[in-house]
């Protein structure tokens, strides 16, 4: 399979001033160079040039389109292979007509995912960092995309390569010791075993700590605006999307199937539900259980409980209040510009006193400690510096809790004195499992499983 | 203007494999090599290389993408000044971050379609060519892709200045026998200037025969498809949409305010007219005054009437041909595999025979027939060859007119014998409307409209 060239769009699609092809095999220099007329042929050119020519219509000798083409050589490419990149002038028709005179020759269509594939397969990255190139392009803040940025760079793979390195010491030892049992002093290697798996799980362990807060900033916290009507819930929607650097919103095709509002407050992405429905619900409480209201609350891994300051809390507030015991939940008192008649007392049995943010939405006051508050339950008031390596993909989460158990086993084994070749057998899981985040011992299915979820052209 | 340093986005918004940030301007070199880390130093490299490096948060000193840089100096760039190209991970935070940082140099944000206009005022392409470059990106078939691209490369151009420099001469000529009006021969020169405006204008006649087409080519037909309930109008749009080759539907963002459907029927792109509120009004006729749909009709440029073969023809549908009489029609009798009931004679009142089309939408059968059909209608059977240089622009044929009414009175006043002075001024008119053209004689108002309309980024 890795023999044959393709190709793809590598911009996204729809009107711009220019987009890219991409080319990548053993072929792609010379199938393309058929194609192109330029000065210097593009055969001969060296590596990491540029050259402007025309794509030719081989069928009617003439010019298709005019263009930039850019030549790296393997294995100085992304995909460690010959890679010509295209790059036409932007619109739907341009790229197309180029597309479908490459797909003449010999060089067929890529699928999604597959110039990163092909990094994989050619050791030029290994699974995780692949995995984090779709993280980058599907980053939802400066945030996230700092995350994955260092995790396409080996960040992750450098730890999990220590720690297999480490189990693999301990693998090691295991192995003389069946080899050579008349060397053992069996409390003495299960003095090392316990040793060596300790340390991994507590360095497991500092990993996954990462994890709640990595899959937030990579995801985004699922925010819920709730209240009763004239709250001011949609000016505070309004307030949040239209003045809080919103990246995604407003650009269609950035993602597939959005309904949500993307905000980013304070570096933590909010995708914000529609609540509509939870809206009219509130006004008609014996209405509260109209499934789709229900599902926002229930989806939401933060409600934000809108009240009007200048009020009493109304009994349906109280109600809400009881049925969302339990959950992440910030209560704004919005209004705050007017006297104060919000019973704190009661709400104070509901939250935390630092969850309660007065608010005049109108006057844009209060969004700072609305921000603050959202740090402080989530991040526990600061997000950690950039040094830090965030676990963010539930791939990597499950497969570190897997071997994180593997190593408990192993260890609570040890400790028991069990025979040493039983426990090298979960000793040598975690190390499997460990080595299924790098893709070192992940199998195909897996391996097309994670390079479909890609966009083209990647 | 020119000394800034100017950057945008040139690939469509949204998720892709890759997107371009392209910087041009005296210090597009220096400012982004103080972002860049690399290998080799951005200041340092040769003309049209490429470096794989990092973009660094000056602020932080962090890594904030990492991207592929690509280098081309003045003259030999789009701009003719010198232009870095910045490849980023595709997405909406990696190109925005990028961008961010760059306009925190010496860099200013570009305006729409000032790359074009700054290789326009350096004189790298003149304004007819920077006009075809919004149209290579709008274009919605490949045949009006290709005039584009014709024009781009010069080929109105070339045709124009031919013309003035005919018209120069015939004001050569002027100015010697005004300046020496004792060597003239009064009815020598009239016939001379007769000669040279004739000339020029059946030049330009030719040119504007290419108008309508070329327009047609641009910008589509605009197509009702017509008809009562359940004759298969549905049917022929979804037969139509789906297997024509449709380029620029279900790409979101393609065009801003796309309502219509975009297909393309033997290299003729047609512009299908939603007319869900004409099938409505056809099953009572009383509401044919709908403004909805008297709009479709009269915007249209082109009515298809489906008709149901198999049936008499309905006197409401006797009653719309009445109503559209004069306009460019097609009768397509669809249900052509079921007994035909339809009275030829009446149709034939309203519509020539080859304009009636038998279909069979059900089965496919009659599409090429339909596409005949309309190539007749509007390109007298036959597409022109490559080879023709179309107008297509509204703005192009507005002074190709003027110039030839100007052209026209110099020639009546020739032949009357008016004097010399006054047919200058005539003549001169002319060579300036055919300069505003290609921008030799524009102002700037006019510059800045026609670079407004471009894209971000281009």
């Amino acid at each position: 399979m890795l023999s044959e060239t393709i190709a793809a769009i590598s911009t996204a699609v729809g009107e711009g001033g220019i987009a890219v092809i991409r080319v990548s095999g053993p072929e792609a220099i010379s199938e393309v160079a058929q194609l192109f007329r330029s000065k210097t042929p593009l055969t001969e050119a060296a590596t990491h040039t540029v050259h402007y020519g025309f794509i030719i219509d081989p069928a009617s000798g003439e010019k298709a389109e005019e263009v930039l083409v850019t030549l790296m050589r393997a294995p100085r490419s992304f995909t460690t292979e010959d890679v010509v990149e295209i790059s036409t002038h932007g619109g739907v028709v341009s790229v197309q007509r180029v597309m479908d005179l490459l797909l003449q020759q010999k060089i067929r269509l890529a699928e999604p995912g597959e110039f990163t594939k092909r990094a994989f397969l050619n050791g030029r990255i290994d699974l995780s960092q692949a995995e984090a190139v779709i993280d980058l392009i599907r980053s939802k803040s400066n945030k996230a995309f700092s995350i994955a940025l260092k995790q396409v760079e080996g960040s992750l793979s450098g730890k999990i390569r220590l720690l297999r390195q480490t189990l693999l010491e301990a693998l090691a030892h295991i192995e003389v010791n069946i080899d050579y049992p008349e060397h053992d002093v069996e409390s003495l290697t299960a003095e090392f075993i316990k040793d060596k798996t300790g340390l991994v799980m507590s360095e497991i362990d500092s990993l996954l700590r990462t994890a709640e807060q990595g899959k937030i900033l990579r995801e985004g916290i699922t925010t819920a605006i709730v209240g009763r009507p004239n709250v001011g819930k949609s000016s505070l929607l309004n307030s949040l999307a239209h003045d809080n650097k919103a990246i995604v919103t407003d650009i269609p095709g950035t993602t597939r199937d959005v309904i949500e509002e993307y905000i980013t407050l304070n570096h933590i992405p909010l995708k914000l539900l529609d609540t509509a429905g939870i809206r009219e619900t509130m006004d008609v409480v014996e209405r509260i259980g109209v499934e789709r209201s229900r599902n926002a609350v229930t989806e939401a891994d933060l409600i934000l409980l809108v009240v009007n300051a200048s009020e009493p809390l109304h009994p349906d507030e109280i109600e809400l209040l009881e049925q969302i015991r339990g959950r992440q939940l910030i209560v704004i008192m919005n209004k705050m510009d007017l006297p104060s008649q919000v019973d704190r007392e009661v709400l104070s049995r509901y939250v935390a006193d630092d969850l309660i943010v007065p608010m005049s939405v109108k006057d844009d006051q209060g969004v700072n400690d609305l921000e603050n508050a959202i740090s402080k339950l989530f991040f526990s008031g600061k997000l950690e510096s950039g040094d830090l390596t965030y676990v963010s993909n539930v791939r990597h989460i499950a497969l570190l809790k897997k071997a994180k158990q593997s190593l408990q086993d192993a260890y609570e084994a040890a400790d028991m004195l069990v025979p040493i070749d039983m426990i090298q057998i979960d000793v040598r899981l975690a190390w499997e499992q460990l080595g299924e985040i790098v893709g070192d011992t992940a199998h195909d299915a897996l391996i097309d499983q994670i390079f479909s979820q890609f966009c083209l052209g990647k």
